[in-house]
């Protein structure tokens, strides 16, 4: 699912090559092409698996980059090939940079197109092969990255940066917000510490508003999605593979970790923080500097630091301050 | 008190016009060409009212859009025409396209006027109308908006935006900022979400410095304003409507919501945020990372989340700490 | 140590001049031609004594800014003259325009050396004497401010500004972020408040990697530095004279106050805080959202506001929830 318009295609690689050295089981000519999450890959992909698995093993296909210990199972599992490696994530986040090739700022390729009404400042930067929509307005020094498509009467505020991102129709992104920017993720072995390879994509739906100062990063396999009509205040940071859903409103400063995710009607008051991989759901509303470590029910009104449910922590704070003042009134 | 600088005025328009097929009572024909908060429009001025106000109606002028239900008392109070929506907000931000359109960043216009020694780079985007004082410095890459203006022996940094904005002599704003930038403002009705029309501006006195990477969104019908002397740190968010009193120190991360007030010499340490509509006393204290949800009267100290004089937020903090550590030592 | 890539020097200035009016002891004309933190000065430095150490002064050389009553035991110490101001910082900072001039964007210099292979956008802004090492790439819209050098292999992103800063090999800079800008300084005095010029550095190691719209100030008389592979997420902000150590991690968020040092291997969760001159020990992990007004020992995790031990922390939060609802439940 690694989209062409943004990633260049450099395999099929054979699985000993991408290996460098390491061990290979199983068949070490397998032919590599494409990258999935563990137990999503075809015949020519390539994934990873950092320690075993609780479950099962799903059925498998394509190459494997795992540890010594699970490997036989792997491959009784379906994989064609595995890459030993003591440090998969990092191992595998080595081998991505031989499959793809991220398109870059000064590529050559096909000419932007530029519908009819559009009005692009000649101080914007248009990059090869990117689109942009009827009616839509690029400020001066927007810089849109290759491939991009900026959809119809949407408006791009001036040093806006886009890369990696499909953006639907009437969304408007306030000035100096960075869209499609590489997730933070860091993997660590013998060989140091290396950032994570992104080869996904952010897509922001129809009338979705981003403000000033925001970054949304791109998904690392999977994309990143703000849905329809949700409105995202300045300098907010949403994360890789975060998925937001439609009518969503995140306040200055909300920060969303990576793989969460927020259905929709969800509201985020000022400076609300939420750890990665968890889940908030529909309508939920999370109070102004709520740091929220856990999922939160549809509907449910939560704040605090950590975060609890909306009730339960003005009853604490109005417990503690009576305590406190009863025993500093009384004797103690 | 649209500011023809900064929006060109695109009425009068008929009452019946703006209502688009919804209902008007009173005069049907009645010219609007202005707008205004609520009890204080002039008779061309078009104003809103969401639900009904506590006390008794100030007097009215002007086209008022509201409930149905408050129709009869708004004419009553001296209202020429009555909009009927079942959303009032949102109905009169739609209406405002009809009135007013932001000048843009790629209109023809008076050609900028450059003073004396004003040191501009040749990479710099000077918008028509703006006016550079005597001596500023503009970097490579800043973007000055239409008819805007930068005081005298100001600089300002790389990638800054300004537009819809005055600023005044002496300031230097860092680079990346965003100035007069829509306010965050959504309203909703049966047509979907709309993202609330800024008509305002952003002023900025005389010596004021503002980080790098801060927000000062401009004002919806009002101005947002900093006053002189005060010193914003790096990655604040100043929202729509607010008035920053003169010497305010803000710290990084400073967030202060739409229309709050902080007076004179008030102090913010890192990361404080304070809530919409609140007001900060002056030389008020505000610890860093604390959560403002009430006013602060002048010359306290605050700090905690939620925020309370500081001397009882650390008496609980001490009071907790002593008691979790008595019931886990002794038995419990 | 002022480094003449970055600060074009003046001086030499004779001490009276300096003093503009005020009293001088000691040596009038005694010549100045660098700054010093106050103990380090050379014979031609210049620094400041803000009331009176509470040791014995340290020997002293130069010209020293300082009030009236300290100024005997100041000579007696060693230095040459004395400049006598009510508000010394506030005076120093008044100076230091005499002495050094920041090199500007559009100073005019030596042409840009830019290395084999590297990548520099035609719409990237070179400022004078910077240097672009081989296979670096920078996109547009990048300003690499006077005097600059980027690493080998290194990638900085569109947006971005650098100014006062040396670069390493491999680093990735996310489009947005702002390296080298002044810190944040406030001085006051009879004649109003001024910023505090900064004239060091900003010094980033080999294989760090800085997120989008990240701020990293330079240090006012010393260095900010970054070390070798450290990993700083979006909307960060590291100030003036920080030290961070190698292999640490920042997530979104990070606030870091001014020459705080923080260990090889520390750990930040999303949204940490650090006070300033705080000393974070080697591999410490601070829990997201943790606001750190304390000196963190090697090893230690540590959360909460304010940041307490980790275990203190959970502690008290668990102990807080059971009596509240117990006393909600039983009578009250």
């Amino acid at each position: 699912v690694t989209d062409a318009k943004f990633y260049q295609a450099l395999g099929p690689v054979a699985a000993e090559t991408l290996a460098a050295g390491s061990p290979v089981l199983g068949d070490r000519t397998q032919a590599v092409a494409s990258v999935a999450p563990f137990g999503s890959a075809q015949a020519d992909g390539l994934s990873y698996r950092d320690g075993r698995p609780k479950g099962p093993l799903p059925p498998l296909r394509g190459c494997v980059v795992a540890q010594e210990a699970l490997a036989p199972s792997l491959l009784e599992a379906g994989a064609e090939a595995v890459i030993i490696a003591p440090a998969p994530r990092a191992a595998f986040a080595r081998m991505l940079g031989m499959l793809f090739r991220q398109r870059a700022w000064m590529d050559d390729g096909p000419a932007p197109v530029i519908e009819a009404e559009a009005k692009v400042s000649p101080h914007a930067i248009l990059s090869s092969g990117c689109m942009i929509g009827a009616g839509a307005i690029i400020a001066p020094l927007a810089v849109i990255g290759p491939g991009c498509a900026i959809g119809r009467g949407s408006i791009i505020g001036p040093h806006v940066s886009i890369q990696c991102a499909l953006i639907g129709d009437g969304v408007t992104i306030g000035p100096g917000a960075v869209i499609g920017e590489r997730g933070f993720g860091v993997a660590g072995d013998a060989g140091g510490l290396v950032d994570m390879p992104h080869l996904g994509r952010v897509i922001i739906q129809d009338r979705v508003s981003i403000g000033a100062g925001t970054t949304v990063d791109r998904g690392m396999l999977d994309d990143t999605v703000i849905g329809e009509d949700s409105k995202i205040d300045n300098l907010c940071q949403i994360a890789h593979n975060v998925r937001v859903g439609r009518r969503v409103v995140v306040a200055a400063f909300g920060g969303i970790s990576g793989s969460t995710i927020v259905e929709d009607g969800a509201r985020l008051g000022g400076r609300v923080g939420i750890a990665d991989h968890r889940h908030i759901g529909e309508k939920a509303e999370l109070a102004a500097g709520s740091a929220v470590m856990h999922d939160v029910p549809a509907g449910e009104m939560w704040g605090g630091y950590p975060a609890q449910p909306a009730r339960t922590w003005m009853r604490q704070a109005a417990w503690l301050r009576k305590q406190a003042q009863r025993k500093s009134d009384g004797g103690q």
